[in-house]
């Protein structure tokens, strides 16, 4: 009989100054853990750490104490900064010797372009005793050490990502083929806040190897199940489980939809089953909810056109606001908001309009509209709704963020209440 | 006569599953980060462990042996699965004492809402000896062990940010005040190869305390000048012969900006001088032009509309353009692409206009014109200008992140040739 599988868990070293000054997130690390993850394979630590030779040792040597496996991204280079290699030949007592395979390949490309050989490049070519290269177009190996497999990668994201999917990951798992599978499964939902979700899901009962969070997201309220069992088998009847069971205390009308289903991406899917076409007037989003819904591949099928109207006269003539309207109400209103998205579908002979008015700041507030006051209009041909929206709290980015998620809420909120929604 | 000012480095542990399993980025990371080296503090170390006890005993441990100042992220809620004040107490030898004055705050904010006091709060209010709260309505606290100052945060981004910038960096600030400072300029580049730019920047001169780089970043190259000196003054002195330096080798010509003066800023602000309205046409890119230029505060003084001409009845309703041209072209062609623009201006009555259409994927493709053909064209009171791009090797979101961006740099192209560009 099989063991039963176990966890294999590793460590991340990551060396990047460009982390630690804050100039940039550490993409690679994100990519590699999510990675790792999918297949079997938990991280738990990551280390970042600068081109320092003393520090990489340092670090190195925990993590061979501990890890089933490490994995060490930067400082391949061919610069003097580029201390990795040294760094690996002190911490695990390794000399550095030519690899003639990689010198020879460093040279034949150096040929092509009519350049010379460098000590830089003749610095490249050694690597700790008992390397094994990783492909040779980039400067990646990997070597096991006191049973331990350790792999350095290059820093740079397109190259990290390559030799993980080719390389590491495929021999991570022919070395350990004996362990826990792991599963992710967000269900997204609307119109609740997070005090009702907590409420609704207190009576879950605890099931061993089923962890559930929930946390707001971008204007949606997550509900994620994290489930770490023998299989990927086990892990799908886990989740189907626990999401059925969620999904019940929830309520289905609130969950708009699973994993990577975001609103545009439902919302699209209920307007092509319709046959209905999509006309969006904007001001203050200024043609992110069209960016949004554009984002989505097939867009084309049900999105007509999108009108960034931002002055009033571009209002009128693209969707017959009414010069009396604007200056009744102002550009920033209920009724024009109504008026823009009745425009708006009369002008295209669309089925669907949505319309967004509203002040996204910093300048432009008024003691009656202060920056962060948006009405949202959506018409489709079963009913209409205006809405109004106080987001005051926030920059012009999270204003204009929270007024283009807000009206593919109510439009899905339209569209879904027309008709059953399909959620498997 | 003052000491020398030296480099002060800490350390940062962030505490959280999430990241490990690769659900979120480092946000907390990067900010701190980014924000501590502006003040004139570096981290020489970020590590990542999840909730478990032993790791963040033994990480606090290392941490404390090197560092001049440590920060904790994480880990300080109520529940079970929260261990930074025990393995503070462990690692620091330092029991868990009751603050009085915080399980009294705790209490009055209970009493105000009618809820009673729990064992988890009791836990909550439980402190290391020698712990001074960083503000009440937060569970962050600080102390000194073995004269290096510790501060431990929530792990909730708005809640490190506020604590960082109004209890942390003051701290330090007064514990270190002879220390080194840092700071960073980026000069934008348009038009130039990376290689082209390391050809010109070949003649640059080493100076002590400056660091120049460049990468590419987003369509643009930016060359970066990272400086360390005594003071702000002697930063900015360093920071002014470098970037002038640069900008020389370079050529103006090729420089749209400095920092945050990204493309579609620099074009308002051509715009706004000399009164120019402008309108966009967009097709593939779906609205993520008129998003980029509306982001910019103040840009309803130039931009007048923007249309996401989807199907091509918008393109004929809105643009003008005949279905003769459509059909003898296609609606992704040069043509098509100048009608677009011309149509815009004329309709809007503005006198500068921005075209895109293309194929940005994954279907729609063909052998003539590949998914990643774009054309975009600009028209402008003094020139028109239609160009074709291929960016056949990314995703939908790359290819419509390209075109949008190639654009900027083509309406920068025409306005900036047509007058002086204000780079100071």
């Amino acid at each position: 009989m099989a063991d039963k599988p176990s966890h294999i868990t590793g460590s991340l070293i990551t060396i990047g100054d460009e982390i630690l000054l804050g100039d940039i997130l550490n993409g690679n690390a994100r990519h590699i853990a999510a990675e790792l993850r999918a297949r079997g394979f938990l991280l738990d630590r990551i280390i970042t750490v600068g081109d320092i030779e003393d520090d990489i040792v340092e670090n190195l040597g925990r993590c061979l104490s501990g890890s089933r496996f490490v994995i060490v991204t930067g400082g391949l280079g061919p610069t003097d900064d580029d201390r990795t290699c040294a760094a690996v030949s002190r911490a695990m007592e390794r000399p550095l010797i030519r690899n003639r395979d990689y010198a020879q390949w460093l040279r034949d490309r150096l040929g092509e372009r009519g350049l010379n050989w460098s000590s830089e490049l003749e610095r490249m070519a050694a690597l700790p005793q008992g390397a094994v290269k990783l492909g040779m177009d980039s400067a990646g190996f990997s070597l096991v050490h006191e049973d331990i497999p350790c792999y350095f990668l290059p820093g740079v994201p397109e190259e990290v990502a390559l030799l993980l999917g080719k390389e590491v990951i495929p021999d991570l798992e022919a070395r350990f083929p004996n362990r826990c599978a792991y599963l992710k499964h967000i269900i997204r939902i609307q119109g609740l806040l997070e005090a009702q979700i907590n409420e609704r899901l207190r009576s879950l009962a605890p099931v061993a190897g089923v962890a559930i969070g929930y946390y707001p997201q971008g204007g949606e309220n997550w509900v994620s199940i994290f489930v770490a069992a023998r299989n990927e088998r086990e892990c799908l009847d886990l989740i189907k489980s626990a999401k059925d069971e969620v999904v019940a205390l929830i309520g289905t009308r609130h969950v708009s939809g699973h994993n990577d289903d975001c609103l545009e991406k439902v919302v699209g899917r209920l307007l092509r089953e319709r046959s209905w076409k999509l006309v969006l007037a904007e001001s203050c989003t200024g043609g992110l909810l069209a960016r949004k819904i554009t984002g989505i591949p097939g867009a084309s099928d049900y999105l007509d056109r999108g009108l960034v109207t931002y002055s009033n006269r571009a209002k009128s003539e693209l969707l017959g606001v009414s010069e009396d309207l604007l200056s009744a109400h102002g550009a920033v209103s209920g009724q024009v908001a109504r008026a823009m998205a009745r425009g708006a579908a009369k002008n295209a002979g669309a089925e669907v309009a949505v319309a967004i008015t509203g002040i996204a700041g910093p300048g432009g507030g008024s003691a009656e509209k202060p920056v962060g006051t948006v009405f949202i209009a959506c018409v489709t041909p079963t009913g209409e709704k205006v809405e109004k929206y106080c987001f005051g709290t926030g920059t012009r980015e999270q204003i204009q963020e929270n007024s283009a998620q807000a009206a593919l809420a109510m439009l899905w909120k339209l569209l879904a209440e027309n008709g059953p929604l399909v959620c498997d």
